[in-house]
């Protein structure tokens, strides 16, 4: 029997918190026309935009902020919440621009990726953004505090091959855009 | 005034079905002292492992199995929930002989990183499974049917570059499993 679809018996919706979040409980028929369970869970959280940014100097910004969900300060790369009805692209112009002040020229898309296969948990739209410019003061108008770090590539190839960015958007976003750099824009 | 910590004022847990999923709401101070939010929430998820697993003779597998959060068929690496007092790595090495029959003589973690900063959606650990040998058949015990499809190497880099994954986390072990090898074992 290859991999097939499931039917929903019914559906109740557990937390309505729209843009945030959504959590809604099933029933469902697995794909063995039989089994029947009735307690699947699925989480719809905002969708999201992750920015590599590479200034035509060649820096990189990193943004450092407390999250509370995770409790600690963290750094990760730019980025922010896809309001409804907006364009992935034109969010990460506008996030980039809100959180570190920089226009790129060039934008190269990298996928768009689940943040987990089980629950859902909304999607990640991964972007490159490159030959930018500090063009005006980052004012993120986020909740936390947030302060700007600055990178040369191969600190970030560091940082990414040991470990130590927080989150799996940003290993995902920086092993994709030191990839595509690698291929396209090789180091000086 | 440098990142700091919020102040739980109340907090509330709107989903609890553990170890699977817990929605929490929690009303918090921000760093400013001053700031109130009513309404943060968190979402805990169950940790998870993914693993690279690479085999003896060259070759990657990969899951295939429709996802019903995401309503489609995905092909992803193997990846697994870690049950309640489980090492992480025993998780691996479990998860790895389950979905695909396979043993690794070598194990290499390549960090723990959460799904989501801002909702927490619990942690992802990613390992490299090397000099691996298939010692049984898969015996998954998932509730959706799984098909094993087989790679080499540069082809899992092609579909990594190309964004054929369908989850951040397959992105996130991909790119740093592949990123190690080049570094300790370069292709022939």
């Amino acid at each position: 029997m290859p991999p097939g679809h499931w039917e929903v018996l019914s559906r109740q919706v557990l937390v309505d918190a729209p843009p945030w979040l959504r959590v809604v409980q099933e029933a469902v028929r697995l794909e063995d026309y039989r089994t029947v369970i009735p307690d699947f869970f699925a989480v719809e959280l905002q969708p999201h935009v992750i920015v590599f940014p590479l200034l035509e100097d060649g820096r990189v910004p990193l943004v450092e902020h407390y999250r509370h969900a995770l409790r600690r300060v963290v750094r990760e790369l730019p980025a922010g919440g896809i309001a409804p009805g907006e364009d992935p692209l034109e969010c990460a112009r506008r996030e980039l621009l809100e959180e570190t002040g920089i226009e790129a020229k060039t934008w190269v898309p990298l996928g768009a990726f689940c943040l987990d296969p089980n629950k859902g948990c909304g999607e990640a739209h991964v972007y490159l953004a490159l030959d930018g410019r500090q063009v005006a003061s980052p004012d993120p108008g986020d909740l936390a505090v947030q302060v700007l770090h600055w990178y040369q590539r191969e600190a970030i190839r560091g940082l990414w091959q040991s470990g130590g960015f927080d989150s799996l958007s940003s290993v995902a976003a920086a092993g994709l855009a030191l990839s595509w750099l690698d291929a396209h824009r090789p180091s000086a």
